[in-house]
């Protein structure tokens, strides 16, 4: 299996927008897409930032298929499939293979806590036998910060000598910076190592690492992929500091609500704000502040931003 | 609304038997909860202990309808229906007032952490408004050490003040004695908080709780009931010793697979062992310290134990 089918660059996990009633908007979400295309990002839809964790498992399929329908390419899609239970990964995973997703980026199951390696390494290992597909990349996603149970560098490996050509990377958002160097060092090239942030894309790149999927990249592709494309070149330190600017404007653990409203304001489309519960919206103070930092930084969401000028 | 119709008592989060294949098992099923009701213990199916967490909404429902066509009173039901998706919980939580269950256990949304007592009051608000049955009674599950999201005593008061009729009562499985009894005390009579194992049930009925939910309630039912009926005599303070010393025998966190291994060895049903991942069975070593233990406190389950002499 050549690693060449693998997945490298800027994606993001993309945002997912909602109707007042709470329905998902197919509509809004494929111009969404559209777009970061045109910024050569590629699509992490129903990750974390997706709200995908709010979705059932019929929504999700719904809007994948309208996405692909619509002309989203789907070998640059990389849909979040790993849920609680087995069969509703199984479910996701076979419809995202099906579907000609390039790649998977698959939670562990993560309701129960304190389970062991073994119980992780069968759950994983019982999705790839069960969907049963050459096709078939998972990209693991670790994320303990919120879904509490990671994917250790150990797991990782035992999943890789299991399974070479299905386990193709992961997706490192722990924000400890070793253990994503550890990943790296320990399986090489053709496991390609995300960072769960554009915060260490450069030290990503610098190190063997195959880029970043980062929420911000919902609002800000071309900056992040501008590093991407540029950092074995001298501009490489001030571009990775810019973005280090920009993301320092978004306030967490809101970065939801907060991706939202910005994309809600350029578009001069207040509907972009709603998110789905239990998260709430911005709210105007913490927008109102959001947006003057944003201004002082002159930033812009260019062929996104017809009422960027006004907004701002 | 009169509190008559609310739950009290024992009730056991009914563990779910799968098939070889870890499809789920009706039959097993049927016949566990049919032996817990001849215990006078209620049915909390598809809680923590029941796996419920490893099963997708289509098997969760073709579950609860197998049970009710095969005579299983879903009056005392309160099947788990609180999911990470709001428009699963909605699906789950009609289909069980549907299905004349006589309340619903409801977890918060479990994998965003850090989200506000305003984004889980509007979660647990959308799903009472869409449902929209003055049949539903819902009783909220507070299990921090395990969904992280948990059910503050202030956003109790919140939702029993918006929804008085619906909000019927709490299990709290915080493991926090003062929780409890803060919950007791604030609320009244009228609503019905269960401790979360029969380590508290005691000290709930003389605070004036409602009773218990408790894992080892699927192979110790008697005892349990037994407690519940005497709380007011000399025997409690026995009798509730005498459920320590069982419930200490139950290696944790391994209550699920040890409570599997004592229903297949009492059964000698090999197949009750069988979890779904990422729960791992037993093990030998672990299920013959069990039932030595078991052994020794000369544990039976009446009524559910053909091979009990033999195997012990």
């Amino acid at each position: 299996m050549p690693a060449a089918d693998r997945f490298s660059g800027v994606f993001a996990p993309v945002i997912t927008p909602f109707h007042e009633d709470l329905s998902p908007d197919p509509e809004r979400l494929i111009a969404h897409c559209r777009w970061l295309l045109s910024e050569d990002v590629g699509l992490a839809v129903f990750g974390t930032n997706s709200e995908a964790n709010s979705l059932s498992v019929p929504e999700k399929i719904e809007l994948l298929d309208r996405l692909v329908e619509n002309g989203i390419d789907p070998a640059r899609m990389m849909p979040g499939t790993g849920c609680c239970a087995l069969t509703d990964s199984v479910t996701l995973t076979r419809h995202a293979v099906n579907s000609g997703c390039g790649g998977v980026l698959m939670l562990p199951p993560f309701y129960y806590k304190g389970v062991s390696d073994d119980g992780l390494f069968r759950s994983f290992a019982e999705i790839i036998e069960r969907v049963g597909s050459a096709d078939l990349r998972i990209y693991l996603y670790h994320i303990p910060p919120v879904s509490q149970v990671g994917v250790s560098v150990e797991l990782v490996e035992r999943l890789t000598r299991a399974y070479p050509d299905i386990i193709a990377g992961i997706k490192d958002s722990s924000g400890d910076w070793n253990n994503t160097l550890a990943l790296i060092e320990r399986r090489g090239a053709d496991f390609r190592v995300f960072s769960g942030s554009e915060t260490f894309l450069l030290r990503n790149l610098r190190a063997g690492g195959a880029g970043c999927i980062s929420a911000t990249a919902n609002v800000n592709p071309a900056a992040i992929r501008r590093l991407y494309e540029l950092w074995q070149t001298p501009a490489a330190t001030e571009l990775q500091r810019e973005l280090h600017e920009l993301r320092d404007c978004l306030p967490m653990p809101l970065m939801i609500p907060a991706l939202k409203a910005v994309v809600a304001t350029f578009l001069d489309d207040p509907e972009w704000e709603t998110v789905r519960p239990p998260l709430t919206p911005l709210g105007r103070d913490h927008r109102d502040l959001l947006l003057k930092k944003l201004a002082e930084l002159k930033f812009a969401m260019p062929g996104r931003s017809a009422a960027s000028s006004s907004r701002l």
